[in-house]
């Protein structure tokens, strides 16, 4: 049964503010602060720590492992390296965030070498992002994700299939893929374009969602379609995108089941 | 006479305002923003300085040093020491918050031999960071610092009197000691607890106010006293933790001698 | 002709909506949230990205470079310099904040150095900032912008012309000056000197609005009317330093010409 619903993302959240599930984070200057705060909203708890002397012990006490490399430099990628193998041999989850790949080659190769050592089991970013990953040229403003969905999601899946892991790729509409299988959150709204950091947010949820649930695929869709809901309200809520970042905070925290089944738009393809 | 009273804080306010000291951070990624902030709010002149090629000129113009280890690497560690030596030769009062003490074995021997070495003036924390401190294993889910009262202010009493600095411990109530005397503060709300860096802005206040009060443990005081009232009425003025935020740094501009005379909770024990 | 008026700002912004340029930005740790998000704002593409490995790559990519010297540490230093030599070569702009400059040796020298190269094609600090690079003792506490406004433009004209830049001098007055000519911007509001890093928003705004114009001596007096415009409105429709923040963001995203029209105090001298 792969029907995920309102009630399926609410039993998470529930299980997320129950258990506060600790999120460990080595992401970008940018957006800590967004990140943390946004997991703290939903109810876990996010630790950021980077240096090498600790991520190795600190990524033991926590339930999910999130990785972004939007400000990324050499002593950061050696930390994230150290941290996922400790991850992976202790079976914690291990979400990436490809920012910028395709931008550099520093990116680009940086990222490929975590893919080709299997250390992230979900991975989630833009079109470009993502395309760069699978040795596809795009630009992020040449794409336009709804109208080439057929081909955009071919190249998921085999991204998915190669690196056996979960693909979220984010865009108008958000796919999360797993081998032939597809989750199609059509919810969300373009002010989010103009905040920095709410792909790197929806990256940091996942990692709350799946830290309570086994599923790291049904955990990916339940995130977006979070985000998306809550984008929505916020954008209609808001004057801007300086006051679309607070409603948004609030709304993560005070979300309830009958809106976001009101607005849900989940389909699995 | 140990009283202290909205008045003795509005006094120390006034001064800040006037004065407006240099408050001197090194502190995590996370909470830079909003610690910068926060210390502007209320009149004060943040500065920001991590790198070893200057900390030690820098501090040398500041009326306070803060000292946060939320984020701590190698590079940051050497350069903490390095203020804070320069700082105690100098008297600038030093004020360390030991984000995660207890957490890993790099966090808490960095800030171990932070007070081994005498260099804190001044330590705030939370129940788990600072039981980690004084050898005590405890998690912070466990301790329920109203409950276990007692026990809790003879082990920061203890921690005073071998380091001889004021323990500032944060929760529900907040524990100012130095030796036998503390300061109890209950003002603040839950919802300080879903917005991250709270804590890290306290101590980031603490520095304004013993940079115009010549005890540094009514300063302490002070600062907690008026954290806590903020917050009190930023939780009652906004919708969650993104509006709260928002009115918290508009009430720290904006507070008067009155409102904090109606709600102020500061008792001598 | 020199005459700027709210219709050739809404042109620039216009042209920045249209073409969203790509702003890379190597700045300090306190203002980078603030930055991206003032960016995306009025319609440009920021980055940040800082490491060595990265960062010549990452520049030939973008229409602006800004650089902030804010969180200046030895690595980041490294990278600012060969970023800045790339941007020379490809004459991709760049405008430097010298953040600090005077304060400790560290900085004032490192910003000496970039200027002794030609690397900026524009500067913007506040008058402690430039008066130090500028070889001329004074704290900010100590200078009124307004008052001593002959030395002041004198002083700027004198740096303007010894390192063939664009100078800008933020006070009460902006004054931007490109050898003997100068513009004076008198919008703004002094609540923005109790709000973290709206200096080095300007700074970043600049980048935007040279990626557009082929004058960065117009380019950089757009930029500070526009923020000394926005900086008004947020004032009066904000209840202190919190919310300012917020109707700042919100007014980047939705001024119009007739409301910049209505509020632009910007003359050639």
């Amino acid at each position: 049964m792969n029907e995920l619903s309102s009630q399926t993302i609410w039993n998470d959240l529930q299980k997320i503010r129950e258990q506060s599930p600790l999120v460990h984070n080595i992401t970008n200057y940018v957006v800590m602060n967004l990140s943390a705060n946004a997991l703290l909203a939903i109810g876990a708890s996010p630790v950021m720590a980077h240096a090498i002397e600790e991520v190795q012990e600190m990524v033991t006490h926590s339930q999910a492992l999130v990785i972004n490399v939007g400000t990324l430099s050499r002593p950061w990628l050696d930390s994230m390296q150290a941290a996922m193998k400790v991850a992976q041999e202790k079976r914690i989850p291990v979400i990436l965030d490809p920012v910028g790949a395709g931008a550099t080659h520093f990116r680009t190769n940086s990222v490929k070498q975590f893919l080709d050592d299997n250390l992230p089991n979900i991975i989630r970013g833009n079109v470009s992002e993502i395309f760069s990953l699978a040795g596809f040229e795009c630009s992020t403003k040449g794409v336009d994700s709804t109208a080439s969905l057929g081909s955009v999601v071919a190249e998921i899946r085999r991204l998915s299939h190669d690196y056996n892991c979960i693909v979220c790729i984010s865009g108008k509409t958000d796919f999360v893929v797993h081998g032939n299988s597809t989750y199609a959150v059509s919810n969300g709204h373009p002010i989010m374009t103009r905040v920095t950091g709410m792909g790197c947010v929806a990256t940091a949820l996942v990692g709350a969602f799946v830290a309570v649930n086994d599923s790291p695929f049904k955990a990916t869709a339940h995130a977006m379609a979070l985000i998306g809901v809550v984008g929505e309200i916020a954008a209609e809520k808001s004057n801007g995108p300086g006051s679309f970042q607070t409603v948004f905070l609030d709304y993560l925290y005070k979300i309830d089941e009958p809106t976001l089944k009101a607005r849900l738009k989940l389909e699995f393809q």
